[in-house]
């Protein structure tokens, strides 16, 4: 490992979720110097920013908590007043938050602006996605393609890379690797709607998606359930 | 005018300045149901938000005002405790925000999902720009490509457009143009630093190129200064 390598700034978005939390020690198993950021968007399941403090200083990375209060403009169960779904979904799904990797990618790419890092850590997937139209890989070519010509760094000649280390595992491989890299899957909370403990409903479409991922990795789910 | 182009929604990006107040006219010129987006980013220059509010007053617009604390990632002298620069400059100024239109950009997409809105309004200019990175045709061409794949109204087949009704003009046919559809800058601020009554200092960059383009465009020059 090059000096050069261990010294390389990146901004990992963590949402204090399972998939963020194993993007989070991919990037750190590169030997990126990692800058976490979480983004408070006024999201219903407020223990997720709490577990982002856990997945983070158990990781060793600094963690900024950027307040955005996207209720303002509403349109999401997660944001707005509509009940989140409990049976399997088609389509896009109510929990769909307007334009949000969009506007994470977009803090993240602000602040990575002020650090001086050139790399982005995102853990969208594409394939237990839940149908959001911002977690394809078309999405992120035209996003990188897009920050390189919006920044400082691109018009000096920088090469910004939105890295997707997740973007073509299964929920299963995403926990074996995260498993293997020593992530402690009991500090994250993937329910949409955890209670204050953290704990999981058990019933919507991120914990379905959860729990059949543990299955299907053969590994056994930590999770609390309520 | 059709009943179908009278009732296209379109989010306008106010600042509270003289080139999305003038953006503004322009679409609603164009009989857009125009609704206007300001972000409190913690700008030094605060009237700015109280210009954003006079200006959709008059224009008789509804405003959202949405908050994001950008201080928190630092890295601007409109932000941070930087000093704004009063001699003119040259390349990338200190008082670019990082990302800044990348950002406004990000959260106009979220609030037009949330709307049904395929047009966006943004006043940026590529010629009296200050050197901002993500004033250019290309980023702006580069975003919407970017815009379409992300939101659902992509996924089902919608034609987001960005409007840079601005970007080919010069600060003096922004005015003649915006003066011609009866926008009052009276009611704008451009200041980088300018006091809590909205009085410009006369020196900075901002204030420079709106001052010589009053005097460019043949146009009496309202802006009060301190």
């Amino acid at each position: 490992m090059s000096m050069t390598q261990q010294s390389r700034k990146a901004v990992v978005l963590v949402s204090g979720g399972l998939d963020s939390a194993t993007a989070l020690a991919i990037a750190q198993d590169q030997s990126y110097d990692c800058h976490a950021l979480a983004v408070d968007y006024g999201q219903r399941h407020r223990s997720e920013l709490e577990a982002a403090r856990r997945v983070t200083a158990a990781a060793g990375v600094p963690l900024k908590i950027l307040p955005l209060d996207l209720r303002a403009i509403g349109g999401s169960a997660l944001t707005a007043d509509i009940d989140v779904p409990e049976a399997g979904t088609t389509g896009i799904p109510v929990t769909y938050v307007p334009a949000r990797n969009t506007i994470l990618l977009s803090l993240a790419l602000g602040y990575a602006e002020v650090l001086g890092a050139d790399d982005l850590f995102i853990g969208v997937n594409a394939v237990d996605y839940s149908g959001y139209p911002d977690c394809r890989p078309e999405f992120i070519a035209a996003y990188q393609l897009m920050a390189r010509l919006a920044t400082k760094a691109g018009v000096e000649g920088g090469e910004l890379t939105i890295h997707t280390p997740l973007i073509d595992l299964t929920k299963a491989e995403i926990i074996q690797r995260g498993t293997a890299l020593g992530v402690d899957y009991r500090l994250t909370v993937s329910c949409y709607q955890a209670d204050d403990e953290g704990r999981a409903c058990g019933a919507c479409d991120s914990c379905r998606i959860r729990r059949d991922g543990f299955r299907a990795a053969g590994v056994p789910d930590p999770t609390t359930y309520r």
